[in-house]
């Protein structure tokens, strides 16, 4: 069918429904005995596009030369307009060249073209035609044609606006935010969610239709969870009582475990009320999964296949399976537990190099229990200064001597077993720190500060084309308190199960327990995080009475639910803001969020949050209590 | 692939990953130049099942006498146990039947088989054989076989349950609903989620990829709508500042058309606070469509392809077009703006018979503007007492006489042409009522309830397995307001765009103009409402100032946005709780949502609303009001 008999067809289809609807409307017959007329649905649906039931005939980005001699009706907004020539018509899929025509019997025509402003939305019927030779323009997609107007209807006439809509017109973010509605206009913008929608549904096809996964709405409005200070609450029309807002559905997926769901998955809307932290939006959405019957492997390699099937074609493919590193091993090599594994400028152990060594503050740390030497070496010495304390420059010079406070007390064949170990070559930085655990996590931020401090300066170190997918396991199950050192708390929450092979440790010395939790990182990001559960009632009693010294009444309802009948099972919740920023390649998650708040929480747009009456907060019991002056 | 073949195939898929992944582990080489090994992730993908990565190889419901012979591994919960001969297993799919091994060296398998409770969570491992002759269930699925158990592994055990989990075991509500995780484990709430599921797939399908839609996920902390009385809010850290939970996406949608997405779709989760209304949840869902550049017809359309393509297919087919009506027809012919079309009964119009008659309150009523006489006929009679006032019940006797308290009042001309007009036999009952508009309302609640009584009496007047859809057009833009008779108010809300050739009346007589507007009623229940919008700022602006009286600054940001290039747009709105529940034929949306709230808004399993301290409340700025005792 050629495009222009299925746009006849498309009319007709419509028009007949009109007819039959004011048919229906005039003879009102409402116990329907009318034999279903289904003929021209049926059309429509065996001919889905996004020109469907739409004034359109085609959208703007898919006009060819094989369209020439057509009559096509576009819609869409004004680009550009050229010298009274030209109209430049733009939407969602590219942007059409209509040609103004200049005869003395379409001066009615021509003045409407003419009186448009740039962003007004108009209808053009006219008919495709080849450009004059010469004037195609490659860099267009629809560059080879144009379409000569024979009408126009306008919409709307757009009025001044607050920036144009041009690509390479530069807006304050600021300012995006508060015309969200024309910063959407943007071709970035519209791929970014275009991409976003695409993804999810290609997700939704895989775990739903290929591996039986039940997708499950649960409540945004709950309970308050035990040290939720990061929950929004809610208050209810009955006095003191509030809902909470939940960080996660954690507490539902569990329990559609324990009802039999066996496969659980949504694409969930979590709440974190955080303030102001940089790229962190009070209300984020993540992939959240839940599994019976499944080990933590089980869970990986689901993960891996959905990645896989979801993966944007034009990023290139992914391969499976996914690397895995133990949280022991990323401390060691990478200082983090989310290495960005796109380069190498790994951690290097030096200690037993400088074992007796003269050097204070590394004799200093070494004589501690737990003391390192570590260094990373940073190739091509063009990183400036680190002003950090315990840390000391190395510069290997050309003739391979060292450039460094430290080269008089270090001995030539010390110097030697450095630049062996660190694999030094002339023009390359060492950065030595000694001390306890911590100089890991310090020389891991150098690491990352280097590798920027290196692009910037020009070289190439990370590949911005290239996607490092990674599985970080073997997590301790329970940290030191920060603020209560002689407690434990939970390193990811309180239902993650333990290493069957450490389970008994929990009764001995729980924090050297490690638990069956997996971390996916991309990319140096931490992109999704799960675990498999504790399935037993006492043995999640024991951890939250007796390790984490919370009070398990707040949690009955879920102590019950495993008492009754609960199936081993475990989950993953992977962070689809962060993931899509990444498959995007921008630096904030606000680029793949069609309407995202401001750092500091507000929408800018509608200016929300808002004041509201005392008398109006009276019918939900609360009163504001306003700071004292 | 037989499926023990496949089994083994999966097995080894999984066990082949354990192996690289502590290989990796071990090696732990975090910089992968490791080849990507995909092959036995692609196995898995080429054949997904609900049994993937999962530790049982079949699930409960799916074996047949094909499968006999075959090792199998089933996980689930104990649904019966029978005279220590067999152990009924039950998952999501279905129950089969576990012979308990009785010979003497499988003394510790059958006593630990024997051990169990009802509910508890097992694996078991044992071979496919045909049950003896003669003991077939043919009402089970899986009744031609049954396994041999081989081995077993016991999850848990399952400790006194508040109810037993049995299709035939009643549960009161309040039980239910503080249990929900095992009520979920009942065959018919199974069904409802995961038809549920399957729905909005399909749906998604339709829209997604069928007719180009982006699913677009809009904020649900936003600002409070001019007379929000029915929002949520929610302090934020700013003192007196709230967000608001909005009733629908209604702002962001029109704002993406602005923003040129040009068709967006969204499962999109609602929230309003409305106290006890029967049958109402604090929050819900609607299938939220919008488009641009289309008019009533082509979205109404767009529905029924969307209604057709997720449509259950054990339900039956439904067909399309769906009848429509306008909302005049619709009043004057059932008295209500929802009809449900699967029985007559319709209102029938008698003014002109009674035009000269004696009888008082049928004068009176007709000497009254727009007075009415309407009647309608509930064939046979056995519809007890309406005690309603300005009713007169007539009942058709067998002799064709009339047996009401009307008789000697009326004619014998009128009489004949009384039962004429209505079509009346015999053992009929007339129900006659006159006033002013309201009489209709008042007729078209008797009507259902006619047809309720009927039905309890064994009448058969709506087929349970019909489904009629309904579209009504055509509603007036505006209501004379309940509270200030002198203003009008928006019938649906303040966008809806007038009929083209109304739209004059916008300025000389508003209460005419009839809206581009249209409901999709399903068996007399409204499931979807939605219009054609106002895309001219100017228009907007008339509408919000100079009818409604309303303060046009609450809307800036969506005046502004029309002012700088709207394109012509409208969508609509499915309640997705109440199109499932008649679906699966429930009287409650609480049955087809997995954790809903009670009639007061609670959440009987985890007690929420729950009490905050003012300690905690401090934080958000807020302290309770307190009634007064």
């Amino acid at each position: 069918m050629t495009s222009s008999s299925k746009f006849l067809l498309h009319r007709l289809v419509v028009a007949c429904y009109r007819n039959l609807s004011s048919h229906l409307r005039c003879s009102a017959r409402p116990c329907p005995e009318i034999q279903p007329c289904t003929a021209q649905l049926r059309l429509l649906s065996s001919s889905p596009s996004p020109n469907s039931l739409s004034f359109r005939s085609h959208s703007c980005g898919e006009l060819r030369s094989d369209h020439v001699g057509e009559k096509v009706t576009l819609c869409g907004w004004v680009q550009y307009l050229r010298q009274e020539l030209f109209v430049i018509l733009r939407d969602f899929s590219g942007m059409t060249q209509v040609v103004i025509p200049q005869k003395e019997s379409a001066w009615h025509l021509k003045s409407t073209l003419c009186d448009l402003t740039v962003e007004s939305v108009i209808k053009v019927t006219g008919t495709v035609r080849c450009r004059p030779e010469g004037q195609e323009n490659k860099l267009m997609p629809t560059g080879e044609i144009e379409i000569l107007a024979e009408s126009v209807e306008v919409y709307n006439l757009c009025q001044k606006l607050p920036f144009e809509i041009k690509d390479f017109v530069k807006k304050s973010e600021a300012l995006r935010m508060q015309y969200r509605y024309l910063d959407l206009r943007s071709s970035q913008m519209q791929r970014n969610l275009r991409l976003r929608s695409q993804v999810v549904m290609k997700m939704r096809e895989f775990l739903c239709n290929m591996h039986g996964f039940v997708d499950i709405e649960t409540p945004t409005l709950f309970k308050r969870t035990p040290g939720g200070a990061k929950e929004f609450v809610v208050p209810s029309r009955e006095p003191g009582r509030f809902y909470c807002l939940p960080q996660s559905p954690q507490q539902f997926k569990q329990l559609l475990m324990v009802a039999g769901i066996d496969r659980y998955f949504q694409i969930a809307r979590c709440y974190r009320d955080e303030g102001s932290k940089p790229d962190r939006q009070p209300e984020f959405t993540q992939v959240d999964i839940e599994m019976s019957f499944v080990e933590q492997t089980g869970i990986m390699s689901l993960v891996e296949g959905l990645l896989q099937h979801s993966w944007p074609a034009e990023l290139g493919p992914i391969h499976l399976p996914f690397n895995t590193m133990t949280f022991e091993e990323a401390m060691r090599d990478y200082g983090v537990d989310k290495p960005d594994t796109r380069f190498a400028m790994k951690l290097i152990d030096l200690s037993d190099i400088f074992m007796s060594t003269d050097v204070p503050f590394l004799r200093s740390a070494l004589s501690q229990p737990g003391g390192y030497v570590q260094a990373i070496c940073v190739p091509s010495g063009v990183v400036r200064t680190f002003k950090e304390k315990e840390l000391s420059l190395v510069q290997v010079r050309e003739n391979g001597t060292l450039n460094s406070p430290l080269k008089k007390l270090i001995s030539p064949k010390t110097t030697a077993e450095l630049l062996q170990r660190t694999g030094s070559r002339p023009g390359d930085l060492l950065l030595i720190a000694a001390g306890s655990l911590h100089t890991r996590t310090l020389l891991g931020h150098l690491r990352l500060q280097s590798a920027e401090l290196l692009e910037c300066c020009g070289v190439s170190v990370r590949d911005p084309s290239v996607f490092h997918f990674l599985w970080v396991v073997d997590f301790p199950l329970f940290l030191t308190s920060e603020h209560e050192p002689e407690n434990l708390e939970s390193a990811h929450h309180p239902f993650t199960a333990p290493l069957p092979e450490d389970t008994h440790l929990l009764y001995t010395e729980p924090q050297k327990v490690r638990g069956q939790h997996y971390d996916l990182v991309l990319n140096g990001c931490e992109v999704g995080g799960g675990s498999i559960r504790i399935h037993k009632a006492s043995e999640q009693r024991y951890v939250l009475k007796n390790i984490l010294k919370e009070d398990p009444t707040l949690l009955t309802h879920l102590l019950e639910a495993l008492d009754s009948g609960a199936p081993p099972h475990g989950g993953i919740a992977l962070g689809l803001d962060r993931l899509l920023s990444i498959m995007v390649a921008s630096q904030s998650i606000r680029d793949v969020i069609a309407f995202p708040k401001s750092f500091r929480g507000h929408d800018l747009m509608s200016s929300a949050p808002d004041l509201i009456s005392e008398e109006e907060l009276k019918s939900y019991h609360i009163s504001v209590i306003w700071p004292m002056e």
